[in-house]
């Protein structure tokens, strides 16, 4: 029986998803490709730690040399996560030559360019699927799948702790408190939720998605991100009155020559597939020049579909590694020309959902409506609801037809110093 | 530059599909492989009915033997369509050791066997996108993505002629016929709409996502099939009441040994991603041991999302030819133990939508309900509407808990035997 060794670094949740995933599938995959996938070596950080009784004691070690130096190894399965030493030793692995796979969001968003180049020129295989959207196959889909087409956009749910979140509270009545909490409670979310909710998580993901799509590294730093911390309840009850949900949208789209990657809560209509995606799932809609629209769903992370991205990644390598050759589809270029076309948000043209609070008193709705005028914001449909009055203030909101990002904020800077006014104005962009 | 040849057979829509991608996007395909897919050969039956002003006239050929015996043509596409002579040309490209790309979904479930036998011999790329789901990659995501899954089910809306009928229908207040003509006069349904409205295209594809999620060839006729022509409108609408969707799904499912293959109008519950699913769109909803529930969707057919399909095929054909080897994942065995397995649909277990047409008058409910009781058919819950009160007789509708088929055909039987039933009994099966 040919077998092929892997070692993994690192042996949290994703870890031993992959161990059990081999356990009880490797014979199914030698069946479909004649190799079999062995995991040979598992480096850890604590030997004390390792309470799996099921894993022979011998697999484990404390010393990434023993791993790099091993030529019989010729695949690493990084799952560390975070940013060192993650980054070192999957550079270092492909310096040693190996094929890598890795689970890491973080270094591909962030250094992405480093770490392509040196797989394109170790002309090793750089797995990564399990980065963005656990065990669905986007990665795959957009290298592969799309290969024959312009990608024009890509809109994402890519962060299932926000869905989860914006989900409970719409159908449950919760505030995003108490909604965070149960997140929490359920283990959807960190202790520590800022790299979710702030949409820093959804950013790292959309960068990489970017990249692959339109062919060139285009850092996480220069995606526009905005969280979902101040989705009140009220707004989610709104919109779903004007027949629209909100989610934390992922978009990367290129027109012509302008880029835009962004992520921000969106209303989209209720009979859009996007809006079906509820909890924790994840999805993908894609429009491509020939393929027109697809859409990928699926569990964005956890332990079995984290591993079932992994180990497809791993028979991936393990079809190089027989080979002894480079991969046949080359990784994003390091150009980074591509950056100097991304559209400023303020540039963007938006609809908008935006909710005032207001005195009620005759005369508001005018100075308002004069304001947004005076920039060229016209209004599609206003409510006023007492739904919330409180201390005489009410809510109003209103969809506005298409206006650019500047002169919205600009309005919106003059309409929150008015007297009448009690509080910042809320405004949320629409995709429809 | 590096060229690859391909030989087109079939000039039709997804040919014209192909042709127009590569012209538009080879460059893209060039820069992200270092190979150029570059057509030299078009099959096609008569050079008078040709007639594309861009395409040089000297690609046309009506002699198969110019295609098979050109050495120089390492990829060959069949887009004709039918069993003959596609299959015919198919075998014979195999044979000349051709790499081969096929959109023909008949040719694979009728004779896969054969099919993927010789390619397996020949040790040749046989690429089947196209087969099924148009420009969505469903067979990339069974074959690669999901390696190291051990598939539990798919359950797909893979024609979307029958799908786009019921929705007009629900949604526009229309009975089948006139969303039949409309879907004609659109073009997403033939003049003779049989294929797809009597489930048959349907089976065709499950019966190749089976064979390639379970690992053996099944064929076709192994198939239970029912189509949608005796979906009533009023059966979309009672659906609705209870909060359900009517949906022609295809079903592929392994439980231990028991396999089940089948196709039928099936209610699924409005909240379900795949009830979502409108109009001429395709889903297929898999679920893996490891990767839990994914759903892929999209364009199901159509000259661009096919021609992206057949291309991302060619693309992975290419790196084949460089490499002068057989694919690393192999296809469906030959070894037809799995149907023998097959559980046959009296033996399954379902809930039911029922709708009697009974007499108004008392005592029915009660003969109705004696009836099923004896052959142990549990009711859920009952209405009984006006709503199409003619000539005194009502419809009766019911959902049943889980029932053995065999059990409910029996019962069913009997019920259209009593003198206060006015027309045959309808049932659709459930899933939730």
């Amino acid at each position: 029986m040919k077998e092929v060794n892997i070692a993994l670094l690192g042996f949290g949740t994703v870890g031993k998803g992959v161990y059990e995933l081999l356990e009880k599938n490797a014979p199914l995959i030698y069946q479909k490709t004649g190799l079999y996938p062995r995991i040979k070596k598992i480096l850890v950080r604590d030997l004390n730690k390792i309470r799996e009784k099921n894993v022979p004691s011998n697999l484990f070690t404390l010393n990434i040399e023993e791993i790099l130096e091993d030529d019989s190894l010729p695949v690493v399965c990084e799952l560390i996560g975070g940013i060192n030493p993650a980054k070192e030793y999957v550079l270092r692995s492909l310096q040693k030559g190996k094929h890598v796979i890795t689970a890491n969001k973080a270094i591909l968003a962030e250094f992405g360019d480093e770490i392509w180049k040196e797989a394109s020129q170790q002309k090793s295989y750089l797995g990564f699927e399990a980065s963005v959207g656990g065990g669905i196959p986007i990665i795959k889909t957009l290298k592969e799948a799309l290969i024959g087409n312009k990608i024009k956009s890509i809109v994402g749910i890519v962060n299932g702790t926000t869905n989860y979140i914006l989900t409970r509270m719409l159908e449950n009545n919760l505030s995003f408190k108490e909604a965070l909490k149960e997140a929490q409670a359920k283990g959807y979310a960190e202790a520590d939720p800022s790299l979710d909710i702030k949409g820093w998580d959804s950013a790292h993901k959309i960068s990489i998605l970017a990249s692959l799509a339109f062919g060139t590294y285009i850092s996480f730093s220069k995606v526009y991100v905005e969280g979902i911390e101040e989705i009140d309840l009220l707004d989610l009850k709104f919109a779903k009155d004007f027949g629209y949900v909100i989610k934390l949208l992922a978009f990367a789209q290129k027109d012509k020559n302008r880029l835009e990657i962004r992520v921000h809560p969106t209303l989209i209509p209720e009979n859009h597939v996007l809006a079906s995606v509820r909890l924790n799932y994840n999805a993908f809609y894609i429009t491509g020049d020939f393929v027109g629209d697809i859409l990928l769903y699926g569990l964005g992370a956890g332990k079995e579909p984290t591993a079932s991205a992994v180990v497809s990644d791993i028979v991936s390598a393990m079809e190089y590694t027989n080979l002894k050759r480079e991969p046949f589809i080359k990784y994003p270029s390091m150009d980074k020309s591509l950056e100097k076309f991304l559209k400023p948000i303020e540039e963007v043209e938006f609809k908008y959902y935006i909710r005032f609070s207001a005195m009620d008193k005759p005369g508001v709705l005018s100075k308002i409506s004069g304001i947004l005028g005076k920039y060229e914001i016209s209004i599609a449909s206003v409510v006023q609801i007492g739904r919330q009055k409180k201390k005489g203030s009410v809510p109003i909101v209103m969809l506005t037809h298409e206006s650019k990002e500047k002169n919205l904020r600009k309005a919106l800077k003059e309409i929150d110093q008015l007297e009448v006014v009690t509080a910042i104005t809320k405004k949320i962009r629409i995709w429809d």
